[in-house]
């Protein structure tokens, strides 16, 4: 059975990494899709898809996941949410079951049938995508709630630097 | 180093995948990049993007390359060909040089500044997608022109029937 | 003569009919548009372009008014504003006058050239579309303020629940 | 029950009136589907939606069938097939069955799991959009293969002098 | 008075100069109007708007026209012909009446009620942009068909080269 | 050497054109580049690329600047960052280096290997396209503050009453 577990991953944080270990031991295999692929630059989207491609499969290489984990990237579709779970099923391998826990995300599968799961949350407080997003803009430390194949991508494209642009801070 | 091999893989064939094994001798990673990504159902783009994954992902498990090869789908930038080498630089993670035998990719690549190589044909007459979509159409012997479990993923998906309805010949 | 009566009618209330049927006594024919067409599953456009046109037809059907009110969706131009007026004209059929009380699309009809009446409101402080939304989702009694047909759709479509995920209440 | 009859209607013909009363004895209601919504000044495709509304919903008017028939505009994805049931199914009513002979409009709306029913054709050599858009831009007698209140409809917008213009014949 | 030129200008070529001449003779002030803006490295359309621009500014500034002529650049709206006008009408400043030999382009603005002149053509078997990029492609003497400012930008550019890989002969 | 500078006019006014003789006297020619090209009819952005590239022209003009500066709109990519720098680079003539003081333009360039030179402000506390919308809009006098040809281009398409009624004020 495959199950697809479905974000931004704005960065791929360890509560993402703890998730994708907890759906892994439901499912045999994972489609992960990365949503909101066509956006960045943006405060809540700083990262390319291309760029949040290379966390996670750096990630997975070296928590020997490759063979397990399916990643797809999938565009929003500006507002005409009743095209998203098609273009879901379009841009993304075949998957039976759906872990998310965006309200939306989880609406949308439900009204096309789907079983929809939530997942726990990891040390929330700690493991938050926006909190981690605030720290890598302030300078505060920050590689500590990332998986260290992720820090390194950041630091390598400069995203610290583009992170204190983007919140006007440098 | 790192290079993008890039093509439309409908389907990926025997011919795609000797060209990877190829690229793989000269670079130490590949991103294998999906254009057309957001084509299907018509008589040279039948798959859709996930189909393609799910055709490639599988074939990388079984030739144990997934932790050398990383996929990345693009979409087509229908005619604002400009847009084109950005867009990819935007969806797929980065890379140094360029594999490609399409003449625009090419040009569009040569003239944003990267090196871009022309890969070996191998077996021209017998790997050429364009005939296998035809083969698969008519009912004819293909299976042995493309790697196994990419001709699972087609049966599985019914591929050959839909083929033959966009041919209007079923 | 014929007049278009513009909204988004998300949902189509019993305010709206009143309107319509005070339009009908100044024109022959209504062109009635449904804006916002591509929009729904959002707390302010719950409802898709088909679930609107099903609940405005079944009312007209049962108020003996489909032989004189035509019903046409038109999309949102995505802040190209300028090009809005020229899509209405382009997806509804031909119309001398213009019924609405949005600010901008009066002023765009306006510029356009056309003659733009505001409609008056029919007890607006209980037919009003924000307010009714509201209510669906928070499970009170909302029946009453739409025709009986609208209601129906709403239920059969489980508009509730789906409003009620859309406010994060259930 | 409901039936889509899914057409472009470019113009609507008698043929396609003997198609929807023959629909109409196997369902309760139609939901008549205006494809290819946003295209017009065309060879293939002269009509906008909005005219092309306005001729079938005079045809109804005059067949007295507006209370089984519910007309519904619906735009063409741009080669993004995979998207198009989706797109269908957000623009337009509720529908069980799908009537239509479009090879590639039944593959997309089978492979959704529809039933999908082929129209039986009405002296197709008469009734022949390409050859009435033809008879029409060549000034050649047209009037008798399309129901009266469309002619009327063509001859009011000038559709006879668009189409010979487009044709390049005047 | 002001008219518009509208045409591809894919180059900008001797007969384009001399019809601006022309309607300068008709007209106080002319927008010229760059069409299907957003395409470039196909070979009806090798150059990109900015080349484009690039090239009649570079004219007018040797012709001592800049300040008779405003240059707007406007995109194609994808078979969408019925947006047209508005999208001209949104991207440049606004003329009276309108130049063009274009079917579509001349049946579009009549349409929309404007005064639709035909342009002289100059030496057409000589000034003609198809047999134009045609030279360039292949490498024959092009440069006295195109006024002396254009072929520096497209040498500047090595367009040459673009041309030649277009058609694929280099 | 040519410099681009980067900004949205709504509407062109005098701390834009000291802006623009400032860059002036550091390169040969300036690119003006007219972003948000698509938008119009809001508050943020009431003026269209047309009316905009009006009112720059005509400044350029008076000034006698009409053979130093080109202008030439650019859309927005809707969120798309990662397109921008591409999209300006196709719709603009060439340009070495950048000016602007918007934080999100900079980054995207600096990204892009570009040198981007910050703008004195010449008394931004009256020139300053946000208060001068406002006093627009509210019937305050606002013509010192914009070039007089702005002033009559803005008058003459009647932006006043656009403004009041996007404020809701009229």
């Amino acid at each position: 059975m495959r199950g697809a577990y479905i974000g931004r991953f704005q960065p791929f944080h360890k509560g993402h990494l703890a998730a994708l270990k907890w759906i892994l031991e439901r499912e045999d295999e994972v489609v992960l899709i990365i949503g909101s692929a066509q956006y960045s630059h943006a405060i809540d989207n700083p990262f390319t898809l291309g760029e949040r491609i290379e966390m996670v499969w750096n990630v997975l290489k070296e928590e020997k996941l490759l063979n397990r984990v399916i990643i797809a990237g999938v565009p929003d579709t500006d507002g005409q949410h009743d095209l998203w779970v098609a273009l879901v099923k379009s841009f993304a391998p075949p998957f039976e079951r759906v872990y998310s826990n965006d309200p939306l995300t989880r609406l949308l599968f439900e009204e096309a049938g789907y079983e929809v799961f939530t997942i726990p949350f990891f040390e929330r407080e700690k493991y938050n995508a926006t909190r981690i997003r605030k720290l890598i803009a302030s300078g505060e430390k920050w590689e500590d709630f990332v998986p260290e194949p992720v820090a390194e991508v950041i630091k390598n494209l400069k995203g610290d630097a583009r992170l204190r642009r983007l919140y006007g801070w440098g």
